[in-house]
């Protein structure tokens, strides 16, 4: 029998004891031992529980049990789970987590802990939810060298966007229409601004590039500024606008990592990955593009993730799983200016014609998008180039009386 | 140093070989050894290979050397490999190979050799060359219980459904195509009538469900039948043809397992995989669908699916993995005529009208295919119904004066 805790009785920690608890015979056969729940920590009551005996507010009583070899962190945020995961990986003890932003924000910190006290640090489920993500690029994909990730890592505004471009419904009526379906939170800033995908692609890119980066290295835009225009002009182009979070190695040995709306071609496989659910592509030198497509959070999904873990370390109670980064700084990731792509470029025009020559003395070969639909603007799409450079020639074109609406950059995906 | 030999140096072999030798830095940092091809056997001379002298003709160079602990067999076929690969795990040695003819046929006993000599048997490249998918399978997904796995496994016939689709290719030219670029062999059989994607299929239904299932019980079905007309039909229905290897758990607790051509919905995950590329979707209680695209051949796709597994064998030389299924027999598995799907359903008439009433009379309710295109016939599909009760009233039909001129199965993916 092998004890665990769980520290957070929420969506994804009443998943995690529900999955134990309904699954028992397929654990069973898989480990060779019992799991059994032995503390879940939570500040709330829950006496109606059938582990009602089993809860406690206070993490001492975890941290002090001998017989809790595993801790399963699924409270979310970085306070206290920053610290009660720290104690108990000082203890020994193998740490579980769902929480992305613990990862994102103390990953190399964490894993070196977990190291030096021969303990194992697993965080499968803090990326795309249910879907295998961290365990096939550190085992499976492990004798390629990775060029690039790309991936739809948030569910909230992968719906919005596809409510937008399916049943052209504005973003804000989409977004209200996703928070009563319990896919956004009341306050959505962190999936509408991007920094959940950011947190996400951080994760993926440390361990794929095995140097920590940090959330504040990555540029980051949101969605809120997508207009149902733009999703025209993307179609008519042939591809659909997504939040991509990005990370490219570049030949220097920097990091091109972002994130940001892109339009992706319709034939990627990244495009026809709709409503709430991620997608991963995984760029290896030996494999080609590798995707992984699934259900990227919700209670089941998630918390099977997290019993994978579980699983993973009562199998190596004794020996350390290879999964390791070591600490980085800013030095490994360029400035966003200087990353190139081809970009989307929707100005104000009375004079198409005009408009489009002024873009293209300034940006050189540019394809025009043909679509009429709309009076007093024009779009185009750009030959790659660095966002410093296409900022200037968007300056350029205003003060010849030609303002950019919006810019969005080509995902070559 | 961790010491291997590799059976069989063609396509697969030579590109472990080369992952091995131009991926050293990444396999050290992985595993903290490094891995030395000690042995190749092979039959034919590589005079000009810069591990020339490493090559031998003769097995027992291989397993009688206590240094060598991983054996890699990617020579294809039963025979000599089922010998030789019997001989390397009752010696202690772990094994990893890409042979799904091997593992489709022998995997419940050699799976038995290796456990009882505590040795490990791994084989991610035998299924979706480079996608991860037996690791996901047997480790990420371990918290769900798999109901239903449905793929596309064979990226020869996969290609030339596509050609047949978006170019409108018949089949014979598709299939000349590719045979030229080197995606076909010149006997097709195997991938045509679809016996690779049998293979497939059983390891995936045997590790998914614990019970080895033997191709011979499997009901398979190829492309030879399909015509450009019926792609037209599944067109105008709003899909695509695709060879489907699926298996599904039934209440009964027997599998309902098949490889045929089936009609899948553009909307599918799975309608969008074109040319060599696979994709196999596994649908677990906890997860939903979960999907993973890729390579499913080539070299270096299948070779660095091998060196993982080697990579793998490397870090567990003392323990097992929890890789294991147990024998079966076809009492697990339902007869293919008691297998429940709707029916595409294509027949000769030179009264449309009639014929669908007649139709009706006989499926019950069914939604005719408008495409006028094609004169003298028509095409329905059917509501969900036994292949044994299609069959009888496609005999009815018959009988009726409208001969039945294809009859594909719906995938409901």
């Amino acid at each position: 029998m092998v004890s665990i805790a769980i520290m957070g009785h929420g969506v994804v920690g009443s998943g995690v004891a529900e999955i134990i608890t309904t699954h028992k015979n397929k654990l069973y056969t898989s480990i060779g031992e019992e799991v059994y729940i032995k503390r879940i920590l939570d500040l709330r009551e829950f006496p109606d529980s059938p582990l009602a005996d089993r809860f406690t507010k206070n993490f001492e009583d975890i941290i002090n049990d001998r017989e809790i070899r595993i801790v399963v962190e699924v409270m979310g945020g970085i306070n206290p789970a920053y610290d009660f995961v720290k104690r108990s990986l000082k203890a020994g003890k193998s740490v579980v987590t769902s929480n992305k932003e613990l990862v994102a924000a103390k990953g190399a910190e964490l894993l070196q802990i977990a190291k030096d006290n021969n303990a194992n640090f697993l965080f499968e489920a803090s990326v795309g939810g249910g879907i295998p993500i961290i365990r096939p690029m550190s085992q499976c994909l492990v004798a390629n060298i990775v060029d690039e990730i790309a991936g739809i890592l948030n569910g909230t505004t992968n719906f919005i966007l596809t409510k937008m471009i399916d049943e052209g419904m504005d973003f804000d009526t989409a977004l209200k229409l996703a928070q009563e379906l319990g896919y956004a939170e009341r306050n959505p800033e962190a999936d509408v601004e991007g920094h959940d995908a950011c947190r996400k692609i951080c994760i993926l890119a440390s361990l794929a590039f095995g140097k920590h980066v940090y959330p504040e290295y990555v540029h980051t835009e949101g969605i809120t500024k997508i207009t149902l225009k733009d999703v025209k002009y993307a179609a008519a182009w042939g591809g659909v606008i997504k939040l991509i979070g990005k990370v490219k190695m570049l030949e220097n040995g920097k990091m091109d990592i972002m994130v940001a709306p892109m339009l992706i071609p319709c034939k990627s496989q990244l495009a026809n990955i709709d409503d709430v659910f991620n997608g991963i592509m995984v760029r290896g030198d030996c494999t080609g593009d590798v995707v992984f497509y699934g259900k990227g959070a919700g209670k089941l999904p998630t918390a099977s993730a997290v019993v994978a873990d579980v699983i993973d370390c009562c199998k190596h109670l004794k020996t350390r799983k290879y999964l390791f980064w070591t600490d980085g700084d800013s030095s490994n990731v360029i400035d966003y200016k200087d990353s190139v792509s081809s970009f989307y470029i929707r100005v104000k025009s009375d004079d198409k014609d005009a408009a489009l020559q002024s873009a293209k003395e300034l940006f050189g070969n540019i394809s025009p998008i043909a679509l009429d639909e709309y009076e007093g603007e024009c779009a185009f799409v750009t030959e790659p180039l660095k966002y410093s450079d296409a900022e200037n020639y968007v300056k350029a074109l205003a003060d010849k009386g030609y303002e950019t609406l919006s810019m969005l950059r080509i995902g070559d995906l």
